[in-house]
């Protein structure tokens, strides 16, 4: 039976259980990856040996912590090709870098009666941060608009994107839809109108290679908990003049130069973005799950992931009264299988599967406006990462199969084991 | 040999360590404290067991993460008793605690003329924020002085609280000058003139008993790092009534109730601030810390930390040439004990003690006011934590007068000893 990607499969010691009696299946990837032991060994051999704060102490545990988490970000940095360490910042999530994006970058540079254009595609931590810069700044969010299998629609980008354009914020790759938007067309489109482009890379960077300056962004957040890390780790990439203009969002320790009574001045980027004990064992940690990444290689786990979807999709779309969201054409298509079963709700499903031991999520995902554009309430979602294995898919395949005859007929395969 | 509190030093692997060739003395608790082995191993069974994005799935992993989310939520309500769960929020830091307390709050609070009122012992965390909110509300940021042994005066707060105070902002435990500051009548002063009461309590959760509904403060601000958990996990406790008022500062998943193209609403109070993927390994282990915090006792603690306070504190303040910032009485001191040596800069002094494996902080501690006002730049600080023992208190009084005996002879110990 094959293990994942190289063997992988078994580094990742919480996938070696049973759920409900079964062998677990893993598919909520999208949401949250698990963990290699190498991740878990690196958080502790931190706090066993060498945790302090950093950039604070002159003691010998305080040097080693600050060494480790400043080398994580130059992993970081390397990791998305980016020009120095000084343009990664750390946060905790996508979330809080579109966030500070928005409320610190947008609000300085949208004014009154300019506009924000973002996609139907979008999660909320791309929608609702930039609907306040638009109701603060009394700017106008427009969305660029899907062509029918469910992918960007560029005809429209180019009808939205104009000289009103200030930002565009768009995924690099859809948490539900299964695409991978053209962020490298759709900047030089962005700046062709003297607009910034800001990418939200969650749904990208833990599957395939990604090179800020070749796609000439000049933002791109992600998350260390979709890319074998812990959770409460994220990054905000900006170029480094812009990083330099921006205001930080959050004052405090470590992110000052100078404090006085009444006034107080920033140390330059990226540690005026940073203030107070930053997550440190989470920053040490994300390296750590990059050296893994990078030991497989991002080539591969694009290579491996693709073979997955070849595998599973065509049989996906085949099964009786399914509904799969996004290209039907698997080379379109990312490892995200967003789908509905006739005449059942999703949760039902979702929760049919999980007494076969198989996670995959069920709701709007985030994404209520692309929910409202498909005209349905919630869809189901399997994810896959490198670990996962054809034999997985089969069991999804074969489970959504007993799930729709149980609900047809009252009748589970335990029950006719039975 | 003594080992800390109940023998609970045995619990710290990272404890039993050479540095520069001698036992590790770790008194750098104030920047951040060492993970006991249980904290540790429930951060590990969570990644090889559970781990799972909260509050998205209905799959077994999913439930089994959320329910032990929000279980370490109720031990943090019990553990500050505080009313329920729903007003306690996770945030990264106190630091960002309260920078969210300042710009949702304080922002929509403060209004041009008023004043906000902080004190000169104020973490950095504590000022700029403020500095913040003054400057966007053309409001006054006012300090409350120190009496001559570093206590608040008490007389000058009676002063600077009038009916024009809208905040006061005041530490409840000093980073610096080892003082615990009379949070529930300052309280009482804010509240009788209308002002809202924040406190800062990242240095006096870990070391006493916290009770926010007897102190009456509005909001109540700590890390966990500093109390045996991780890094990347602080709280925000704020009167149930004003969390319901208050704006999120952040948005994206999971904070929303429903997302529609241009208008967004919010969850109820504590999850319409935590907008994307908090920090879940970190929260889970923050309550595992409070197990092991309520296992040995509150009161023991403070009460073991006092002893180590009255055995060091008469005895470092002898040292010919010391200044010891704070009270000299060791019943109003905490095991925060700031110095300097005269004629010696305090990173010198740090380095040296550094060479004896001993680890203090030097610098600013993040309170440039507080420096400014006692007109140095900078102390060297040693902090206690319940793992530490009078043995390692005699360690450090020894190597302080290495320091000085090498700084000014030009020999060191080892030197000697060759």
């Amino acid at each position: 039976m094959s293990k994942g990607l190289n063997d992988s499969r078994t580094d990742f010691p919480i996938l070696d259980q049973e759920v409900n009696g079964e062998p677990l299946v893993y598919l909520d990837n999208a949401a949250t990856t698990q963990k290699p032991v190498s991740v878990l060994q690196t958080i502790m051999h931190y706090y066993e040996h060498d945790n302090a704060n950093v950039h604070r102490g002159v003691h010998t545990l305080a040097e080693r912590a600050t060494e480790q988490f400043e080398a994580a970000r130059d992993k970081v940095a390397a990791f998305i090709n980016a020009p120095s360490r000084k343009t990664i910042v750390y946060t905790r999530s996508t979330t809080e870098s579109l966030n500070w994006i928005a409320s610190s970058f947008g609000n300085a540079v949208v004014n009154e009666g300019d506009e924000i254009v973002i996609s139907e595609l979008e999660h909320h931590s791309n929608v609702v941060p930039w609907q306040q810069v638009a109701k603060n700044q009394h700017a106008t969010l427009k969305y660029i608009g899907l062509t029918a299998d469910g992918e960007l629609d560029m005809d429209d980008a180019r009808k939205q994107i104009t000289d009103k354009t200030k930002i565009v914020a768009i995924a690099h790759a859809s948490n539900v839809m299964g695409v991978v938007n053209p962020i490298k067309e759709l900047a030089q489109l962005a700046h062709a109108h003297n607009a910034y482009m800001v990418a939200d890379g969650a749904q990208s960077t833990p599957h395939l290679k990604v090179d800020v300056q070749d796609l000439d962004v000049d933002f791109y957040a992600f998350s260390g908990h979709k890319m074998l890390a812990p959770t409460g780790i994220g990054i905000l990439y900006g170029k480094p003049e812009i990083l330099d203009e921006m205001e930080p969002t959050q004052f405090g320790g470590e992110m000052i130069n100078e404090v006085h009574e009444q006034a107080a001045d920033w140390k330059e980027s990226p540690w005026k973005f940073e203030a107070g004990t930053p997550n440190i064992s989470g920053a040490i940690a994300l390296g750590s799950a990059i050296d893994y990444l990078n030991n497989l290689g991002m080539d591969n786990i694009s290579a491996y992931e693709q073979e997955l979807v070849d595998y599973t999709l065509p049989k996906l779309t085949q099964i009786d009264g399914i509904t799969v969201y996004g290209p039907h054409d698997p080379a379109k298509h990312t490892g995200v299988l967003s789908f509905n079963l006739e005449g059942l709700h999703p949760h039902d499903v979702a929760t049919g599967l999980d007494m076969d031991g198989i996670a995959v999520r069920a709701g709007h995902h985030c994404a209520q406006p692309l929910m409202e554009y498909l005209s349905c309430e919630a869809t189901c979602r399997a994810s896959f990462y490198f670990y996962n294995t054809k034999e997985e898919a089969d069991r999804l395949l074969d489970a959504l199969n007993e799930v729709k005859e149980f609900f047809a007929n009252g009748t589970s395969k335990a029950e006719r084991t039975v």
